[in-house]
């Protein structure tokens, strides 16, 4: 796979949309707005921190060397606050924003992961950790049982079969990596929205 | 913002303190020794740990390659140990205590967040990351929810407005490090003193 | 200590057996197979990828880069799933097998931490954290009090005793790497196995 880097516009808005899904949560557990924040924070970056932090280990975080990211988290929290009156008609769009968030940090994440020289297999996990990682994060400090455990979301899954096939589609049928990209979002998004349309 | 390293007695210092109110955290919970040691630990150096292992990622953890802050933890169980009896007495002095640790913690996190070329936001963040990152990783490990998103501790803004006035005074006041150390943990102190106080 | 490297195949045996004690774990709590995969992942790699992510942060950590660590999880999977029917009569045997891993794992973190120059009590702590971290990380996503905090199961006294005696064996009375690694295996296999008799 080649060492190519994804236009950071991806990451930006993956940033956004999962620290808008962060905000949602604390309000709709009336946090003040300091978990509001840390909430957003831990959804829209600690997918990519723990990506950086952890399993690439290759000096500070992106998020913490470009002050966009920080600056997508505030945005996501203005949003949500916004947004959050409107939460009853919203909740099942907020359901594709995240699935949306989903497909896009899993590729950026086994992007990330092959350039650094990661194992193909690990490439995949690295893929859906940074894609599952924030909420995994959100969940445990908000001392809930977390919700990629639960059966029948197939949170998990989708974000696993977007990765595996991202790299297959740049690793084996070479093609171009613009084209693997929307495919392998695409494949999460239909998966994440078939198990949200028939449960 | 000068790469300065501050003087070691205020890491020591932090991590003897932080240690001290894990272990009481842990005696109050009737842990036995391992729970002790394994709170005293988290507590006291797990705000580091993150700042080191995660965010700025550069070689092994400060507390992994100098003895001095295993010990400090070490000191702290001691001193935990010695006074556990007096908690009916000094549960607020304690506060105090950690309210100190927490200025302390904060000033050190950012100065090393910028010394290392993160982002002026990621300073601040990692300042607060490393002032309250022991006691999160505490209430977690020990499965509570954290202490805080409870509202009105004022626990995260006492921390994040000490570690921006330490940011902004030492990056466009230009005023000395060793003024702008203690005008931060004197920011961070009072705010969170005052909300004791107060509640 | 020299910066000798141990066997791999002590490394796979370890994440192979931790991963199926994981996997087990989830089988009890009738997690669908992704939970069942989560769960044996972090139990079978959690150890390492702190050990290598945060605590000496040199690089991407051995799990990521080469593959057969995720193969041994994806073995450790299959071998739950086949054994699971057998759990009651098996139940006992599997704590042996922890017990062994436990071992392993600590002689690991030991050896690694001392080659990447950490001060010697860091190296016990490294030692213990990658023999008990996976259980941890586990026991803290599935929102269970970690069983580590539990009194009376000598699991953290057992992998501190094995990790001591390794670090004294090799720096203190210099006896060579392959009798200090059974020694040290053998002490912890030993501790935790009295525990388990006796309780």
């Amino acid at each position: 796979m080649p060492a190519l880097s994804l236009p950071l516009y991806i990451d930006f808005g993956a940033t956004f949309l999962f620290a808008i899904t962060g905000a949602m949560f604390a309000i709709r557990r009336h946090y003040d707005w300091v978990g509001l924040f840390v909430l957003a924070l831990c959804s829209g970056l600690g997918g990519g921190l723990l990506r950086d932090g952890i399993f690439i280990n290759d000096g500070a975080p992106a998020a913490m060397r470009h002050a966009g990211y920080l600056w997508s988290v505030i945005a996501g929290c203005i949003a949500a606050g916004f947004f959050h009156r409107h939460v009853g008609k919203l909740d099942r769009f907020f359901l594709y924003v995240d699935a949306l968030g989903l497909g896009a940090y899993g590729v950026v994440g086994s992007t990330k992961a092959a350039a650094a020289g990661l194992s193909l297999p690990a490439s995949i996990v690295v893929g859906v950790v940074n894609a599952v990682g924030g909420s995994l994060i959100r969940d445990v400090l908000t001392n809930t049982e977390p919700f990629l455990f639960k059966p029948g979301q197939f949170y998990v899954v989708a974000a696993l079969a977007g990765c595996a096939s991202y790299v297959a589609a740049t690793e084996w049928l070479h093609l171009p990596l613009s084209i693997a990209v929307w495919i392998a979002i695409g494949i999460t998004f239909t998966a994440r929205t078939l198990s949200i349309v028939f449960n």
